[in-house]
């Protein structure tokens, strides 16, 4: 048997995820809360398992909870969105990545993707047969050049996934991001992949530019989103994809063979805990706060802060403490100091080391606090 | 934007639970149960999920769980099955399928399929550019000619999907039938997905046939289990997959990267759950004691039941009522006798016409009395 997946190990995730737990360190390493979600939220999945919600949900997700996603795209991105043709709920974010790419990516077909990025993207461009054209971005503050972007866009250019606020970086998409992307695609069958999960997680009053705002972008787009990262529940792999009809059509002709349906009482739960804003409203400013906490506690540190405008990640240069390979020092920083990041170079399939860390701070302030005194000590 | 998959529609099963539903008809038709999991089963999600867990299980599995189900398919098949690198959590059965053709299917393949089928193989296969060779069973047995089988196998062979016990026919394959794919693949590099989600729904004190149970085939299968089917609970979609480690290794490659994890506070209920042998021992009598009073029920009746010697669907023929197609004759049983069936036809993809509907007997004793008193009418 010869892989189809060579170059695929574990991931960076749960290596230092185990590592952390071996050596008893503090994890910011794998992005999960150290909190739980709302206690109304899982009261809520518990009373749909007790009334007898459990049997398969329509394919496309639970009617209820596409309304109110329906509902909220438009009312946050300013266009219309058809809940019975343009939602479908899926296993996770991840699965809605992996639908769209196995739906319309074909052998031979060109997915252009920028590194660093969530380990995903790539290994399910290949096991479709894709070929991913990859753009290098650069710390400290990853800006995109689309002309570059141009420049790689070929006859066999497929599909361009971004990811907005992004992963690992904490950088985010600008509206004449957007704009140069539309303009860029406008007139080629280029589909776009537009990974959203962090929508909610974006800092100092900037507005989230989803795909989903502008006409051109909208229309060719395939935007995904997470429940977990949104309420804090990581572990019940509920997410969702937004995409116009046609392209709809064809995700769910995979999906209702991958997984045909998501879990249904976390399902009719979220459309209830849907209906009050707030309970995404607050999160920029929950999440601000930890960030703001983070950096003020490890100011006195050796580590630099690169920017953070959204996600709940931060990154740090360590090039004033140390010269060493970052996956090096993020092992070091496991064993000397009981902290377990996530070393950045594990998001560019070339291995490409900018000696930067990345740090996780959807964490309970004792957390962040007790992590930032063991790297001051670095 | 031209299709991966032209040929896929709706479901079968989505198209008739919606036309019960508009018809307020008994609905027999897709499988699932219309009662409920334990409640002591509900009581632990719930007590997992307010104890915190919920976040990103490991990426394979609870350990705990996958311990467990090592465990009892040792214990049942006779061979020793190694949790850590065997077994894999999925999101339902259907996931497992799919990232078992995902992982090992590649452009040109040929994968063999018996038909009538489950509708997500042929889909699986083919949005991974494999070709399906399909050998299509007959009524009333639907035994397979392995004769005919070898007959079918090419130097470009990948993958047999095997079903047993089967649905839709509710047949199993029997110790001479494992035994002959074992001799046919001896030898050969030709895996084997064996679908065995109705594992524990086999009657007349018959035993299972796991491709685990033969050692020829258990080092070329994934075999993939559901423990909605098992547990009451179709909605959860949690099932899993066995196979040895150099294709669980593979397997894990395309998992990692489609849901990456399930839903954790069930995998944890689960492991409870199945310390105790009775909560699945108990499942033959149950089943099968609904089975026989669908039979009995309609033993006055002009349907001619086929042979069930397993899963929760029993077919029949309705040669001596009509000579309708079987989906008009299935429209018609909704509209004018307000009970749905599934046209068996949908699960050939030839739309091979035997003249057959299946009956889901999944149901609660009133249900079943309700529509066989309906269907007596006939
Ligand atoms: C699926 S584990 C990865 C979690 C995550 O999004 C991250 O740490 O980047
Ligand atoms: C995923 S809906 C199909 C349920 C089922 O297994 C069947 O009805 O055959």
């Amino acid at each position: 048997l010869t892989s189809k997946l060579p170059d695929v190990g574990t991931t960076i995730f749960s290596v230092m995820s185990a590592l952390a737990q071996e050596h008893n360190a503090i994890n910011l390493s794998q992005g999960f809360p150290n909190f739980p979600p709302d206690a109304q939220l899982i009261d809520r999945v518990s009373y749909y398992m007790r009334e007898g919600y459990n049997q398969y949900a329509p394919m496309p997700g639970w009617p209820a909870l596409r309304q109110a996603l329906a509902d909220k795209a438009a009312l946050a991105y300013g266009q219309p969105v058809d809940w019975a043709e343009e939602v479908t709920i899926t296993a996770g974010a991840t699965q809605a990545i992996y639908c769209a790419i196995a739906a319309t990516v074909r052998p031979g077909d060109e997915v252009i993707l920028f590194e660093p990025a969530y380990d995903s993207y790539r290994p399910a461009v290949e096991v479709n047969g894709g070929i991913p054209v990859i753009y290098e971005l650069r710390a400290p503050d990853y800006r995109v050049d689309w002309g570059m972007v141009e420049s790689l866009i070929t006859s066999a250019t497929r599909m361009i996934i971004i990811n907005t606020p992004h992963n690992p970086t904490g950088s985010t998409l600008k509206r004449e991001d957007m704009l140069a992307l539309q303009a860029l695609t406008d007139g080629t069958d280029v589909l776009v992949l537009s990974d959203e999960v962090y929508e909610h997680l974006i800092y100092d009053g900037a507005a989230h530019q989803s795909a989903l705002r502008f006409p051109g972008l909208r229309s060719r787009s395939f935007v995904t989103f997470s429940f977990g990262k949104t309420f804090h529940a990581t572990g019940w792999k509920v997410g969702y994809c937004i995409a116009p009809p046609q392209l709809m059509a064809e995700f769910r002709k995979v999906h209702q063979y991958n997984t045909f349906s998501v879990h249904t009482p976390t399902q009719c739960a979220l459309a209830d805990y849907l209906r009050d804003p707030k309970h995404y409203e607050q999160l920029p400013a929950f999440y601000q706060a930890k960030r703001d906490l983070l950096l003020e506690q490890l100011e006195p540190s050796r580590f630099d802060a690169l920017p953070c405008e959204g996600t709940y990640f931060c990154n740090f240069s360590y090039k004033s403490i140390s010269k060493e390979p970052d996956t090096a020092f993020a092992l070091r920083l496991i064993k000397e100091y009981g902290v377990a990041a996530i070393p950045v170079s594990a998001f560019y399939s070339s291995g490409k080391d900018e000696q930067v860390i990345r740090l996780c701070f959807a964490k309970t302030e004792g957390t962040l606090r007790a992590a930032a005194a063991a790297l001051c000590r670095v």
